[in-house]
């Protein structure tokens, strides 16, 4: 029978009455001829009160004992989900990351996953049960319990869908699917039917929420196709597969927004060899993700260095600078952190001309100021002041005519308003 | 390093303020000089919510996945308590029942331990850290996490102390240590320093709820010597060892009530051979757990047989019944509730003749009518209507002068007031 592989985040799961939703949607899929793998993570915001008591005891609770704690989140869920598949008539067992054969390296709170050893799971299949699988968690080779960090069950399902060979993977979630843009800001983006893995992936990349990066790859890597898609809703969500030919008419998938970035400008930096290198080693070295670098050219031997890095990581950022400069003879630096990246994506756009030129030019007709510009084959950002942000995405998604369905597929992104649930907490 | 084996009870590890006070605890023992391993329970009310949440998908919950569930209870507990001592600056690190080793059948919700394979816990303590270990659960034979019954943590601690060859098993709980009596009924109810195993497992099976009798049981089986004593307070509880010279001299360790227990009488039950197995066989097929049996002397050819059950039992005896009654031949059966267990125990009474006498003249001066009576060596329980309880526990308290310190020790039990937590939860 064929396996196919089924995620719920912690809104799909957030109240007992949810749960019983879900498992009547596990039943329809059971019903309709597949062996199903459910991967859920944990109910509703319980995974912040979690850590809300781990802060009670310390604001920097010890890593591993961190990974323990949180665990204990997709445990209630799953076991839940089990109970109700077997109370509705249909055995089913659930499996913690470690017992599942999830096994990760021991970086905690942020755990890569090396290995599926998916036994025991197949097993229980093979008995005709329902498997529900903890997501966002595994074992490390140290035999201790870890977690894949934020949006880590999407990276489970993907993973597990690839270990058993399923014929897809869907990720349930509280939006309806990935859109051309968010329609919180775009009142006309469209839901997209499809995207390829290198648009969701450059998507993810400029802020689009959907779906996890780490997913995403993992899921190009194996060639799962994944189905994003609403646990409130029975419509048909967007499918994240290999490009297809049909998918070669299309030439953009959506416009992205990323705010959470800030932009850091280096003034007067000498402009010899090893320059940059000393910069953004010094960077790495105190775990600073640093995004777009853009770097000007030289005017008297003295060049300006820009770049943008999560807002998260300015305080690490600040504690590095005076090291990196009185490395490089930079002479002065400052942080700009009301910025914002938009960015264009679609595999289309490899072989059509002219496109930075037309999203360039929609900006240029809104009076918006682009600061930074970084490319990739399938993407263009532009950096601009973050309260142009909202004027430049409408106008671009208009420029473009995303809101319409022209040429067969149009496309997509962004995070996209959540539909209600159908009953309370 | 001597091994001290603590165990926190839900009480005691109700909020993340009192984790922190365990804490302390826990480092002062480690100060001492001590290995300390600390078995912890879930959070105050924590596994009745789990449960809560189970009975609102279905009233009968499917077994393996309820104890998935309720074993995140335990998870949260423990590693909150490891993250407070890391905190502190003292390395700790916690283990769930199955990482612990702690092996069980397969009977989910009343698993029995069947093994301790201690290796990840010796290897901790050997590198220097506080271990901490997931009360109430194990792993079965079959690789399912189970847990062990209420009162399980008990004998988890119990169970790690013998294993490791602790040096005394400390039981931390809301309650000062083991009494003469009940102090909410008998104000004068004295606490006893030390009682021994049979006489604690005769309290315990009388209704004395400081301790399970599994863990009692378990306690006597590997000579753990166990310390019952108050996690709100530093003053020493009650010792529960090996009966000693010291002990032989007191007559009476205290007296115990059970009111939850019904009377169940069948009348004009055939006098023959067989009938009595006949009887409590098809009980017990049920799962009726019968304690007390009493068969009056034949009239006629027929007999009255009485005996008492846990009142929680009786829809399964009810559906029972019939099938008994038309095996044996019985007439009529009645159901009386409304009744209590009076018990007087004492390892000294062995020796003592005339304790039952005096027992049963204390009850008679406050006019209470004595329903059934059953003995052993070292207990004396009597079956009365629950209305006459409160007055036979304070008579016979005084009865026995067991409020004054007569012959170096005297005695104790029962249920014991919870002396409120500093703070709230």
């Amino acid at each position: 029978m064929a396996v196919i592989v089924q995620k719920y985040g912690g809104t799909s799961v957030g109240t007992t009455g949810r749960i019983r939703a879900v498992a009547d949607r596990v039943v329809a899929a059971r019903q309709g001829g597949h062996d199903v793998v459910v991967v859920v993570s944990a109910m509703g915001d319980s995974t912040d009160d979690l850590l809300a008591m781990a802060h009670e005891v310390t604001p920097a609770p010890n890593p591993r004992e961190l990974d323990m704690l949180l665990t204990a989140g997709e445990r209630i869920a799953m076991s839940l989900l089990a109970i109700a598949l077997n109370a509705a008539g249909y055995p089913a067992a659930s499996y913690t990351g470690s017992q599942a054969g999830i096994i990760t390296d021991t970086s905690h709170g942020r755990a890569r996953i090396i290995d599926i050893r998916p036994g025991r799971i197949e097993e229980a299949l093979g008995r005709g049960n329902i498997v529900i699988v903890a997501g966002f968690q595994g074992v490390s080779t140290a035999y201790d319990v870890t977690t894949l960090g934020r949006g880590g069950s999407d990276t489970t399902a993907v993973a597990l869908a690839a270990a058993l060979g399923a014929e897809h993977c869907e990720i349930y979630t509280d939006v309806l699917g990935v859109y051309t843009a968010d329609p919180r800001s775009v009142p006309d983006a469209r839901k997209l039917h499809a995207v390829s893995y290198e648009e969701m992936l450059e998507l993810a990349a400029s802020g689009a929420k959907v779906l996890q990066s780490r997913s995403v790859e993992y899921a190009r890597r194996y060639g799962v196709k994944v189905h994003v898609r609403s646990s409130f809703s029975d419509e048909p969500g967007t499918w994240i597969t290999e490009e297809d030919v049909r998918m070669e008419q299309a030439m953009i998938s959506g416009v992205a927004v990323d705010t959470s970035e800030a932009k850091i400008t280096i003034e007067d930096v000498p402009d010899r060899p090893g320059v940059a290198a000393a910069i953004f080693g010094g960077l790495a070295a105190e775990a600073v993700n640093v995004d777009m670098i853009v770097q000007n050219v030289s005017h008297g031997g003295v060049t300006d260095i820009s770049f943008t890095a999560p807002r998260d990581d300015l305080p690490r950022l600040r504690a590095a600078m005076d090291a990196v400069l009185s490395e490089v003879g930079g002479v002065r630096w400052s942080v700009d952190d009301e910025v914002a990246k938009v960015s264009l994506v679609g595999a289309g756009m490899k072989t059509r001309p002219g496109v930075a030129a037309d999203m360039f030019g929609a900006l240029a007709e809104e009076g918006v100021n682009i600061e930074m510009i970084s490319t990739s084959s399938i993407r263009i950002s532009c950096v601009i002041s973050s309260a142009d942000a909202d004027r430049a995405v409408k106008a671009i998604h208009a420029k473009f005519g995303l809101n319409t369905e022209a040429e067969g597929r149009t496309v997509h992104t962004g995070e996209v308003p959540a539909i209600p649930p159908p009953e309370g907490p």
